[in-house]
């Protein structure tokens, strides 16, 4: 059953003491590159550098007391690794992060500094099942999935539903990148409910085009992680999948190429620190002038986890 | 005469519609790490990058109509051409700029971007005084100098202002970095008007420490343009001195290399992107523990101008 607008309403209240409510940047400079009036919700400088910390908050707060004392693991490339360990910390539970062989430095440095206690694996889906199963074995704790449960979701919902608050007139768009779903599908939730004149369009790589298809074919497929878009190298679940089918206006593809463009045009241009998986909704924006011309245009920028020793350009 | 508290209340009102009200970030992480309390007023996120659109705009609105028509002329090495440049925009005046030959070409552009007419002269004083002279000459433009002018200092002092009123407690100290006096004198004004209890500290390079040895004296030293913090490479003046002589604390002088640590930590930790001579009041703090441990500290982020491709790490 999908979450009402009741539950979003509460699970906003019992998350916004641990959050921190983003600002909603906007850049002249742009509107006039563009000719649409963009909003960018700037979740990039939530708690831990990334939205994710809305969705393992209320998750972890909707967890029993016994379940919190074993504990809470989870598997992440980042952005999740990193919220779920704050999340953890804030109600003095222990977080077990099992996190892939390619994750960048900057990423298990910061999620160690959270106190969460780090165990990398391979990076294929078999030897990160096994890693998390042997994690549960030893110590009991709970797992938490970063984009396909429905607690992650409404929380991740929360974005949104600022961002909606926070734009005085009602957006015709709001532009949100597809990774695992979490995000995708909290937005299409929080529009249904606080601004259903609103449509939802997601962006993705089009080198890795897995929600796209899975959309226009109905079925889920699996990831094809081939993207400098590392939050986005995920696929989608089966609980976010129908929010989003049934919600979603449509999913528009852009080059890599141009998310570069993009994101780099942002440090320039708006002063803030974006990842590639959030340039990608200006990406689609600037890919597609005719289509948001004129329009009030919300893009969800969800983090910015970058290795600044390694920059794409 | 210095402005009182009134003066300060009528220019804040009267550049608000302007400019945007900046949000003051902290990190739990940076305030661990340094045993402070910190709290960054990021007019990095101001229109034009930097804050120097709030001395700008004060200065043009007090133009009168005839000074307008002719246009406005300043020289820059950057932040102060753009907020000019957006200024003059906004009231439908033609801004020049005079620049030095140095400036970074992402700086030459942002200007020119905004409507300005932009004339290039060689990095020396007596070059740019030349050049002024023939600029104003030939167009009968009214001088706005960047930090030794009055309706500019008043102008800068709103971003203090606002953070003094975006912070719930007293702050023990505001940390102001030394450039021109233009921002140091303003938050100098608005600290004596609005938060009396609170000192103001001047950030300075070690290597380009002009400012802290004309407080050291009681005469203005000139610049010594030896240092990464490129907005920091300019001298007091005779109507910023006295306020600084008279208000501030002390200026505390800081190694280039301690600041470019304090930029990488601010990209990587807040996800905004600051220049070096805004991190140069980070800088102040690693290099300072005991000063400030357990302090409450307000760093005045002054701008964000950086050339993405030629990073300092």
């Amino acid at each position: 059953m999908k979450p009402d607008r009741k539950t979003l309403i509460s699970a906003h209240e019992l998350v916004k003491p641990h959050i921190h409510r983003t600002p909603v940047l906007t850049s002249r400079l742009l509107d006039e590159m563009t000719g649409a009036e963009l909003y960018f919700k700037c979740d990039n400088l939530q708690k831990g550098g990334a939205y994710k910390i809305r969705g393992a908050t209320h998750a972890v707060l909707n967890l029993t007391d016994e379940q919190r004392q074993r504990g809470i693991c989870t598997h992440s490339s980042g952005n999740f690794a990193q919220a779920i360990s704050i999340a953890a910390r804030a109600v003095g539970a222990k977080a077990y992060i099992v996190m892939p062989e390619s994750t960048p430095d900057v990423k298990i440095a910061a999620t160690k500094g959270y106190g969460a206690e780090v165990i990398m694996c391979p990076s294929t889906l078999e030897d990160r099942i096994a890693t998390i199963k042997k994690v549960k074995g030893r110590t009991g704790a709970t797992q938490i999935h970063s984009s396909n449960d429905m607690d992650v979701i409404i929380g991740q919902s929360t974005m949104t539903k600022e961002l909606i608050e926070q734009v005085e007139d009602t957006l015709d768009y709001v532009l949100v990148p597809m990774g695992g779903g979490g995000v995708s599908a909290g937005a299409c939730l929080a529009v249904h409910h606080f601004s259903p004149d609103t449509e939802v369009v997601g962006a993705e790589p089009a080198t890795s085009d897995d929600a796209y298809r899975s959309l226009r074919d109905g079925v889920i497929h699996p990831a094809i992680p081939n993207t400098i878009c590392d939050g986005l190298r995920t696929q989608l679940g089966d609980v976010n999948f129908p929010i989003i089918q049934e919600m979603m206006k449509e999913i528009i593809l852009v080059d890599d190429q141009v998310t570069i463009r993009a994101m780099k045009t942002i440090w320039e241009r708006m002063k803030v620190i974006v990842e590639p998986s959030s340039a990608i909704t200006l990406a689609v924006v600037l890919d597609n002038p005719e289509y948001f011309k004129g329009k009030k245009v919300g893009l969800i920028i969800t983090g910015g986890n970058v290795n600044l020793d390694d920059l794409p350009w």
